[in-house]
């Protein structure tokens, strides 16, 4: 069986979602692509941290071990942030391999450029796990893209947020009280000012618009707005009206082609599909010509929900290689 | 630019939702795919009903002259029923054409003989349509099982019990009054037995159940009840209670590959994904090892859901038929 040697870069949460059901799905992903898929190297930022254990593979702190090792096919990036990501995967792309990301800041930002890069160098970038974790929004738009036109997207994007919201709803707790509980759980950074301020829901719109609309908004004038300034008192008020606080990331396509949006606390009544979304899922809404409104629910976030994305953009990218291998 | 000859059997809403798409979107399904699809005939009962223009044509009602046009590539089937539309789908994949059904009745019967007769014929057979309209679960369970594994399906399954149920609950109706008002929106069949009783969310299952665990159960082993049972006070009485009816339809598969479900009314609770599912839309919850739960919601019928759901299939087959062309 042919081999695809892949290098892991970034070895945290996600990164080490993507070793583990590469090696408790070995099997079933060889049956799948016909490839067996070798992790030959990990770059992580400190080599002294403690790990699990990942026998037969390099270790290492600097990009410069990765790039040297031969015949690499593939590299997974679960850095956080947009440097040094984005010198890596384009340093990646130019050396022809495919890459499959799950940074959304530096996409956000850098995505544009690396997909024209990638479409010169001939190489593929998987980019699910940058968008609402597990829930296959990016494979569902590009899906639809085919034979449909979205005309709208509304989403719960920032599972931390909604998982505040909620905390603060149920248990009537203050704002300050529900971020602290999310930190204790896992669900917040230690500095969660871009979960809290909108950025990070912002940033994954932005990659939705580029990719279902060809272009992202002018980011000046989206008005981005967190939870932050949501208080007990509001929320309590909003639940006797039977209404709920939900943080809503939305952009819409004009006839024209303009793009407008927000991202911000909105009020939603029982009626809206977003009303029973509680927790840390993430939930998106794409209204279409030809479909009306389709919802897709999940996690949002963590180990195995991000690692499996990116584990379904490799098994995606293996079918396009394949069949260009086949082709040659 | 190389053409795609097809036939549309069927030309009730959705075999006329498929002729309208194809020709709405025939720029963009042309840059999508590299081809050109071309109808050239359309299986009707009563050739002489009057019907949306179809220049160029051939409207007849033996199938014979449908197989007996020259260089047909690919069946569309719309028609409703287990016979003659198995015969015809036969047929057209022993003849070398790819097939794309709508038909649940037909599919959750013959569906596993066709794909083996496609197998070994080395045709594609498109299903999406076939269950939950213009929701693409039939996608989204093909490219989860790549790296993941299904544990249990739940689903709304039927728009029209779902309907009915909403209409019953809001409106404090009668379930025969808004069976009633179900049929002059069109939203319910002259003879509603399939949809009422339960059997058409059944169907459904089924299907689901051989795609994701690749069998269906034993089809007596799963009770079936349909929601013409319900009566109103007890709607009322469960929405005191803060519950709601909801027509689910569920299989689980077990360590040992064991499968049992059941289909029919349930009562939920506002914490559950269904609750809030109003009006004719379908929704399905997956359970999996990686992501806990995705739940997908949408149309689960109509002209444009469903037509569009053929061609996204005629798309996907086209990108598979393309890459084996470039490779002989």
């Amino acid at each position: 069986m042919p081999t695809i040697r892949a290098a892991i870069l970034g070895f945290g949460t996600v990164g080490e979602g993507i070793y583990r059901i590469l090696n408790e799905r070995k099997k079933e992903i060889e049956e799948q692509t016909g490839y067996t898929i070798e992790v030959v190297s990990i770059l992580v930022r400190d080599t002294k941290k403690e790990r699990i254990p990942t026998p037969g593979v390099l270790v290492t702190d600097d990009i410069r071990d990765v790039f040297a090792q031969p015949q690499l096919d593939l590299v997974f990036e679960a850095i956080v942030g947009e440097e040094p990501a984005y010198a890596y995967l384009s340093e990646a792309i130019s050396k022809g391999y495919d890459v499959i990301t799950a940074n959304k800041a530096m996409f956000a930002v850098h995505g544009p450029a690396l997909l024209d890069q990638a479409q010169i160098a001939g190489v593929e970038i998987g980019f699910e796990a940058t968008t609402a974790g597990g829930v296959p929004i990016i494979r569902t738009v590009k899906n639809l893209l085919a034979g449909d036109r979205i005309q709208k997207i509304q989403g719960i994007l920032n599972g931390t947020s909604n998982f505040i919201l909620t905390k603060m709803r149920q248990d009537e707790v203050s704002f300050k009280e529900a971020l602290k509980e999310a930190q204790v759980l896992g669900y917040a950074e230690a500095d969660p000012t871009d979960d809290i301020g909108g950025k990070d829901a912002f940033r994954k719109l932005m990659i939705l618009s580029q990719l279902a609309f060809g272009k992202q908004a002018d980011w000046e004038t989206i008005e981005m707005r967190g939870i932050d300034q949501v208080t007990l008192e509001e929320v309590l008020d909003a639940g006797r009206c039977g209404l709920r606080y939900r943080h809503i990331a939305e952009i819409t396509i004009d006839e024209t082609g303009n793009l407008s949006g927000s991202v911000g606390p909105v009020l939603v009544g029982a009626s809206h599909p977003f009303y029973g979304i509680d927790g840390v899922d993430n939930s998106i809404i794409l209204n279409t010509d030809y479909l009306g409104a389709l919802t897709l629910t999940g996690p949002g976030a963590g180990m195995y929900p991000t690692g499996n994305a990116m584990v379904n953009d490799y098994i995606q990218i293996i079918g396009t290689r394949k069949n260009e291998l086949i082709s040659n």
